[in-house]
């Protein structure tokens, strides 16, 4: 078995910095298209478990990556808490239902997790199709990010609503925290259960916050998930939290993922020996393939003396050429 | 009159920190509202300085802020150079005709300047209404920001398609850049000439680079444009670039905006003399009247000891009530 991931995530030195890609399974393979177009929409893959598993699969047989993280999101939380989303083709998720009072947020329950069977079956089919092949993944979003979504209802530049939550009723906004973080560590609990060997926790929408708001309303929330489910490693990736970093350089979690704005000599005077993930700029993979190969070996540099897992700064984007994906991991593999 | 902004922005030392609001002519004035819904749009409003010179001195009369910024859009400029921009209500601007292709950008103009003479009138007819009140700010877009606009056509999480370029045609980026920096320069130049005591360039979509991009592609255009338009004082605000705040420090600016995200005492180990702007987190104007004092206090002495012109570290959000915004610039005079 490539255990590489796991030896990277608790601190060993490996022969090379394993790799995998932010949103490796999904629209960059023209076999998951063609999944895709098959269906009703993207709930269905992702609740049908024989489906999520094998677009799980997918990067590793084409990609070669060294881990699969489980087809799924985030926002399966929100929706086993009492609040569903919908996937709008082409302008992402949103929530008919939102939080609004504080009552709405008194009618939320914790999640047990058993809402999520669907996920735990995709783990165990995936783990089977894999046959011990490659590490799997699971993962869950961060409750600031899930906390946006339920106040929001969908993306937004500036989140100034939930925001607005945080400085004018910050009672309210630590009871809804602490209710997503209850059902997050019951979800992920049961991901282990089901197999996963890892986790990362992904804080979308950290970039809106401050070091100030960091330390209140999301470290608490994120240190208690980290040391509640301790028995696989963990991943943090706050994007665009350049503030929070030497919080979450000192969190629970055992590796910390960069996106494409740091630089990990920045960190340097932190400190700290935590295993660091990224960061390539995923518009690099845009360019022609003597540029991509010189930024992938810049971006191995960058993290050299350091324990590292390769990969992008954020999520591939979906209109990116799956040859440029391959290339960027064939280049870490041979490093 | 009022010279406390400039003389904050030259570095000098100042009874108090001059204040002025990103977005205060805007709509969270009533009395803005009242002259946006009498007229057929936004254009009208830039467009028509009789109108362009009401909004713009509303704040003073209203909010009593030290300076008065010129009612405009930053997306003059494409416009001018042959791009013209329509504004979308609740979806914000947009372009009908964007750059796709190198002969796309073959086909721009560099603006004279000349073509935006309704500005010019507007700072005129300001600088009367005003009658040597508080100062006038002129403002325009930083060169990468405009970019992104003319490339992707609109906002965008990612502006994935602008860093596709930076990285798969630096050179038709830097003819791209090179085009808008000197439009930007005449632009300014009128501005000065007709008036504005001191301007400040947004950088709106920095935060989408990295320390190494913005080196090469915004940090020569800002600095030529400082250098050019070196008549008056300058501010810049690069929302987001937290990677770039030593280049920013060191920059031909005399003044550097901070977004809500940074701490100046986080800037201390760049060891700049500059005056810095900013920078209380806009939606912190949400919350109780105690509260909003209280932050703004801390805003002020997180500056304390550096030369300090005082404002929110974003454009203030369109739902804010002004009686808040009133009550930040208040508690700032009263310091």
């Amino acid at each position: 078995m490539n255990d590489l991931l796991l030896r990277a995530a608790r601190g060993e030195k490996t022969e090379r910095s394993p790799v995998w890609v932010m949103r490796q399974a999904g629209r960059i393979l023209p076999e998951y298209r063609a999944i895709r177009k098959s269906i009703s929409g993207f709930k269905e893959l992702v609740e049908t478990p024989e489906l999520a598993a094998e677009v799980t699969i997918q990067p590793v047989d084409i990609l070669g990556v060294d881990a699969a993280i489980i087809f799924s999101d985030i926002l399966v939380i929100p929706e086993a808490m009492g609040l569903p989303y919908q996937m709008e083709e082409g302008r992402g998720p949103w929530f008919p239902k939102v939080i609004k009072t504080e009552s709405d947020i008194n009618a939320l329950h914790v999640a047990e997790g058993s809402e999520l069977q669907y996920v735990y079956d995709a783990i165990l089919l995936t783990r089977k199709g894999l046959n011990g092949r490659v590490t799997v993944i699971g993962f869950a979003g961060a409750p600031f990010t899930i906390f946006c979504y339920m106040i929001e209802g969908r993306g937004s530049k500036t989140f100034s609503e939930a925001r607005k939550w945080l400085h004018a009723n910050p009672e309210a906004s630590h009871n809804l925290l602490e209710k997503i973080t209850q059902s997050t560590i019951n979800y992920l609990k049961l991901q282990v259960e089901a197999g996963v060997s890892i986790y990362q926790v992904f804080d979308s929408w950290a970039g809106v916050l401050s070091a100030e708001l960091y330390k209140e309303y999301c470290m608490p929330y994120l240190n208690r998930i980290a040391q509640e489910v301790s028995q696989v490693p963990s991943i943090v990736f706050a994007k665009g939290a350049h503030f929070a970093m030497s919080d979450l350089l000192s969190s629970n979690f055992n590796a910390v993922g960069l996106d494409w704005t740091l630089n990990p000599a920045d960190l340097a005077h932190i400190g700290s020996k935590k295993t660091l993930q990224g960061n390539m700029d995923p518009t690099v993979l845009y360019a022609d393939d003597q540029y991509v190969v010189q930024k992938t070996k810049e971006m191995l540099t960058s993290f050299s003396g350091i324990p590292h897992i390769a990969n992008l700064g954020h999520g591939v984007y979906p209109d990116t050429d799956w040859k440029k994906v391959k290339l960027f991991i064939d280049t870490i593999k041979a490093n």
